[in-house]
């Protein structure tokens, strides 16, 4: 540490030539508001300073880069993510990301930790060290999310001393069991104490909470919520000392509405987060460049939303090296070429020039898959396992609702032979579903009807599942599903479509059955075309997203109905419920 | 924590009865920068929450308060202060600060450490926690602050390391040695690291520091400057990362003009401070409720301004268990009637009401103070060590220029007897003085002359001279400057007039030679008495501070000469000089 500072105090002062200094840059001044002309000197990878620096000798090994009038602006930090939601590697991911100016991300491995346990986080601590993104890992607060499915692991409050203990965690990920804090229950209140004593930042997620106990949730030094669907909510938890996210995923698109909280009082309160975003959206739209543009399409200053991407985030998260262009910081740059279509031109990470016009220049490095491979471990399973003996052809059904990921529970009538086995039919467009636990050889599967997804060939299956991941399969047959669940095992997960007991399209995501060890081109290539096909050839309902849509179908905690390996859910009652409406 | 959490929790959320229940207040929301009404739970100390928690039951224990309408804002944080200035203990200064809105202070006790190291360290610590008023104490960067004087104590890196780790120790104070920061001085280097090593924050002080200077100032992370003179030097420090301290003092003055520096933009990057604060200044202006009154007054925002003395100041030191009234922080709060004279009608701290209409409530405890007793130790003194013996009447005096702290280095042309003793005229504004070391027993004696003083009679002497606080005495012969000294080793240090070798007035500091055990209104008697007495009777210039003035005499920093116990110091040369000027 000692020589890294008198090196940078050296540059800084001018009696040292700089690593790189880059010159005609309209310097962004996150601190001060404004945008300030001066030359950026480099040395260890930090800022040593903005000055005139341009005019002192150079060394003949320093560089010397002309930002040609473009604003320079810190590096963009990504405040909530969720990695596996790309279904691409950590390193995959920062090569997508890092084009987009996006320098740091936040990322919460909830979905890996709750198939792999620690594991699964060891994975992606070592994974992320080979992408130049900074990726700061939370620790996941809540694995299982419920106790209504099996997962893969379980991680109480002390098996988190250990992993909460390493400088390579930032913190205590979105805490989403909110009803067991506010609740005071004992195994979430030791969870936050154990990130307290450890000094770490905690993570909310707080849907809907409000009033008293959105202050007893506050009140244990939660730092942000992600979740807020009105301007209440937002300053209501503004003036609770949280942040609040803005967030812009694939799947949540809450950044505009939520913008119109914003204010010059308030404005310090808020950063910017993606939460999930697919390649697709990364391939499309972009990362936090994206959110930027909205922001300012929106009416918001670009330097009050470039803060929210840089230096708030820094301070809400407590990582004081960053969020700056000020000396003794990380080099983490972004030039602009505006301030309103936020083109990326050069993005550098700790003073090294790491993606060019929308490239990432770095070689691709990977580290081994092998100990988060072979997650999908039945027990037992078979055709006879979908048997479902039914005595009553009234049938409580999961039906999806287009457009979101709420579900309703919907009383139907169906066929059942004489063994009280389901026959699909034309006439209704109900088909048998499962789920097949894949963690812990539990043999689990539970059965029930899914409404209104449309499938009349063949079969579907997916092992991503929030958020337990087990196996979702939906088909015509039961000889159909379990032809799916089998070649999804002998693909180690991901998503896979069978017709005729043959597969005919299929993504394998052989890291947890989560994440896919191609690139995010190959995935969206892939998620296109089993898009494709599940709706031409399985005829699955246009206005569903085939795959997305069974991903959220065990998620217990979303009204109203939801099936996992334990069985049917209801989530009102929060009570498992019986397949039988009556 | 655990338990306190969960009290937290259940009052929070409404289920168990607070501890106090203010109703009825308009809730000064700092985060964001608005004005909410809300009843303000309390428990164990902290907010539970903002919200309708008047209308729950109370237990016959609960206390509620009505807030009458006033304004609840939370409790004002000075940034920099040095208590020894204000010549009292840190208990008797919490008893004035604290009615006025102050809760905390972070205090740098820079001059008693260097009188009596980490002994006055200790002490000031455990004084401190004999006051409500929350005293976070700085660790001393620089002891002794300059090498050109004796003082108490000698504070290397290595020592610091050990107080470092105390928690009660909040961080590293003003970094006042920023030339040796700036020159990779190692010594100074070694402390910064020390300091982040133990993650502490550091303060800055950089009089007068720009450009490449600042940044290699600011790289090492130093938090904040409180010297700013332009607004230049402001916006410089804002975009190098470091907090400005808006400070109004009783020797500087520097709020109105510096507030012209704030904008909507960078206003997050201001706090307030005192630096120092006499008893008199506190009598009649107050503490941090002054300096709001004069932010107000200036055409800042009230709430903007409440920001600057709240959770500004909060950020910049990471205190964050404070700073706003918001769930889980410390109830430190403060009625005020309005927001434009900002009258104080109740201060909170830990939820306890410790100051009413002007007055400090709880019962007054004070911490003994025999360990930092007996701090004037002569070596073989007498008025023998005070003859010169010059060869020249020319000699380098220091002349006063009144309304500062800065001197001129005026040769003169003085009378001397025989043997080269200099023979006080009428004729001539010069006096005698002379530096006594105090601390270690070298036997140190320097003497110089003083121009523009105007003692006509008898001598005066103090213990206080900043920063080793050695003895510098002035009079008119030698025999009344023994006399001075003598009586102020006797009364253990402070400040006394002798005239005819009698005692006329004195103010005894028994600690450490710099803090009385009285009140801050004896102090101020006394001060008020000794300035008549001086100006009436020794014939001390009207023009003229007679106290403050010496106690910067010694101060080998600033401009232009100065007298310490190692003798005559040229600030420009940056050497010591002779007396004889030629």
């Amino acid at each position: 540490m000692k020589e890294q500072m008198m090196k940078i105090i050296d540059v800084a002062a001018g009696r040292k030539a700089a690593d790189l200094i880059i010159k005609n840059g309209k310097v962004v001044n996150v601190y001060g508001g404004n945008v300030i002309q001066g030359d950026i000197a480099i040395t260890e990878g930090k800022i040593a300073g903005v000055g005139a620096y341009g005019s002192l000798p150079v060394n003949k090994d320093a560089a010397v880069m002309d930002a040609a009038g473009s604003f320079v602006a810190p590096g963009f930090i990504d405040s909530h993510i969720h990695i596996e939601s790309s279904y691409v590697s950590p390193e995959e991911l920062g090569r997508m990301v890092v084009p987009h100016g996006g320098t740091t991300i936040i990322a919460d491995p909830h979905e890996i930790v709750n198939v792999c346990g620690l594991r699964g986080l060891d994975y992606m601590l070592e994974a992320g060290k080979r992408t130049k993104l900074d990726i700061q890992y939370m620790l996941p607060s809540c694995v299982p999310s419920t106790p209504f499915e099996t997962s893969g692991a379980n991680i109480d409050a002390e098996q988190m001393e250990e992993p909460l203990k390493n400088d390579a965690v930032l913190g205590l990920g979105e805490f989403m069991d909110f009803v067991g804090v506010i609740g005071n229950n004992e195994a979430a209140i030791n969870k936050l104490v154990a990130a307290k004593k450890a000094g770490k930042v905690i993570d909310g997620h707080a849907a809907g909470v409000a009033g008293m106990d959105l202050n007893a949730y506050a009140s244990c030094g939660i730092a942000a919520d992600h979740e807020c669907a009105t301007i209440e909510e937002i300053n209501e938890r503004i003036a609770s000392g949280m942040y609040v996210m803005l967030r812009e995923g694939s799947a949540c698109h809450n950044l505009r509405d939520n913008l119109k909280a914003v204010t010059k009082e308030n404005a310090g309160r808020f950063v910017l987060c993606s939460d999930d975003r697919q390649p697709k959206t990364m391939l499309n739209e972009g990362h936090l460049d994206n959110h930027l543009r909205i922001c300012v399409e929106e009416g918001l200053d670009a330097i009050t939303a470039l803060r929210m991407a840089t230096v708030n985030a820094a301070e809400c998260f407590g990582l004081k090296d960053r969020g700056a262009i000020a000396p003794g910081k990380r080099a983490d740059l972004v030039f602009l070429k505006d301030l309103k279509n936020f083109e990326i031109r050069k993005v550098f990470i700790a003073g090294e020039l790491v993606a060019e016009n929308g490239t990432y220049l770095p070689e691709i490095e990977k580290y081994p898959i092998d100990v988060v491979k072979n997650s999908v471990r039945m027990k037992d399973f078979s055709a006879e396992k979908l048997k479902m003996h039914l005595k009553s052809n009234r049938v409580n059904t999961v039906k999806i609702l287009p457009g979101g990921v709420v579900t309703e529970k919907k009383v139907e009538t169906v066929k059942l032979d004489e063994a009280g086995e389901f026959i699909k039919t034309a006439d209704i467009d109900v088909a048998k579903f499962a789920v097949v636990e894949r963690h812990k050889g539990t043999g689990n599967v539970a059965c029930g009807f899914l409404n209104g997804y449309g499938i009349q060939a063949g079969a579907i299956a997916v092992t991503i599942a929030h958020d337990s991941h087990n196996i979702i399969v939906v088909g015509v047959s039961d000889e159909e599903m379990e032809a799916a669940v089998n070649a999804l095992q002998k693909q180690e997960g991901g998503a896979v479509l069978v017709k005729d007991g043959q597969v005919i399209e299929s993504m394998p995501l052989p890291i947890a059955g989560l994440m896919s060890d191609q690139s995010g081109e190959w995935v969206n290539e892939r998620l296109t075309q089993i898009h494709k096909t599940a709706h031409e050839v399985l005829g699955i309902n246009e206005d569903v997203e085939p795959v997305m849509t069974l991903t959220f179908m065990s998620l217990a905690v979303i009204p109203e109905i939801r099936l996992t390996d334990m069985g049917l859910f209801d989530v009102n009652q929060f009570a498992f419920i019986s397949v039988e409406a009556e």
